[in-house]
């Protein structure tokens, strides 16, 4: 196949800390003419663009197909123009960011892509808060889901309930109707969870509690938001001498990091 | 809890590629006095560790404890001489990196522990060569676990079986029996399945094929290797159209993601 033009980067911003980024993507940000970007990449990350870059904001709720179809046309023809574009995407772009839609559009119109990837949510915030997603006689696997699916498909909870450690991400909005059939499944009502609020920044705050609580109504929480569930939030007792588990716990990640 | 003495950086080193550390990750070995590192670190990654820095190789097979211990009170010795340690680990530290226990080993000893989370082999690699683990109307749900459990520990594949798309890590030794009962338990003997070899590095060979043929013994794989099950794998043939499907293909990532 032959290259048209330009060229896009699809990367990964990590999970809102500009430090997570990888040597890769700050350097394919420092020659970008344009970025388009979505609604969990922070201010913070955006000032690793250069002066020169045109930033696009293209964040948008929950998909809607339209507006991927606008992203992608933007991204083609920007390419096309030999611009040097990247889609900067919070967290990894392959992990529910629709990185493959885009990546799959630009290919099948001729354009050239490098993918970058990125720290996902899923992963890095769970550890920077102290709960290691595997831990030796606690838990060997973990899955991550979409709480949310697209044009009113069901969550197949069934396939994940399960596994040792759950990550979901989300999920916030629908979090009392997931824990009710999590428990359905077969999950301890007691199973400790944790819920990363507007992690890796400085607004973070981590709130742990029980599934039968979740699905009571009983966990304030608001999205952006990483929900764990299994035992390894306990763990966190072990990890983060400086905080504790209580329902309302306030915390800097920095804070968490350095524990003074 | 007071703080003794020195620190110990815990840090992923991402799939292989030196320009997939995150900067947070390179500033701290910039720093660092003393590097204990394990054998799936890459040369290359090694030689963003500064000159003064002592470098210690750790790499165990399979984490038998008392290496572990050895690692453990080695930090801990380190540390307690006011020196500045970086653990470096392969992909990130947390998933299957033992990371949880020395954080865990340390605090209790005293010792300040900064985590700094790296790509983990299981989600980068697969995206690296054109497999996405999500996507839209194919997969909304993805698994990691640990093809070898040790201490003899059975391997809860009922769990994982029937989520969208299944990573497994350290399986291949053992893909034969995973992949029969994978099937046992009824995920699709033609579902398609990929092998990544010695990912992110210039050796880099991807093997796709079915499932029914790594449960048959026909699929040659080496560790280490991330595999990947699941329809997803299909997608690799609009997003890398430079490869091909066949069963013994060689391709180094860099010209993965060029496309030229």
């Amino acid at each position: 196949m032959r290259r048209m033009s330009g060229k896009v980067y699809i990367i990964g911003a990590g999970p809102g800390d500009p430090d997570l980024l990888t040597l890769k993507a700050v350097r394919a940000l420092e020659r970008a003419d344009v970025v388009l970007y979505d609604r969990l990449v922070t201010a913070e990350v955006l000032k690793l663009c250069p002066p020169k870059a045109t930033l696009i904001y293209v964040g948008k709720s929950h998909g809607e197909q339209r507006f991927q179809d606008r992203i992608n046309s933007t991204l083609l023809n920007l390419a096309k123009e030999n611009k040097v574009v990247v889609r900067l995407k919070g967290g990894d772009p392959f992990v529910f960011g629709r990185g493959g839609e885009e990546w799959a559009f630009l290919n099948a119109h001729g354009i050239a892509v490098e993918v970058v990837p990125g720290l996902s949510s899923a992963l890095s915030l769970p550890s920077l808060a102290g709960i290691p997603l595997t831990y030796r006689g606690i838990s060997a696997s973990f899955a991550v889901i979409a709480g949310h699916r697209q044009e009113g498909a069901e969550l197949n909870l069934a396939a994940v309930a399960r596994v040792e450690t759950l990550i979901i991400l989300m999920g916030v909005n629908e979090r009392r109707k997931i824990a009710q059939r999590l428990i359905e499944h077969g999950r301890p009502p007691d199973e400790p969870v944790a819920f990363i609020e507007n992690g890796a920044t400085p607004a973070e705050r981590v709130i742990t509690s029980e599934l039968v609580s979740v699905a009571e109504g009983r966990v304030e929480v608001h999205p952006p938001a990483v929900w764990i569930i299994g035992k390894v939030v306990n763990l966190r007792r072990c990890l983060a001498p400086w905080g504790d588990s209580s329902l309302d716990e306030h915390s800097g990640s920095s804070l968490h990091l350095a524990m003074k």
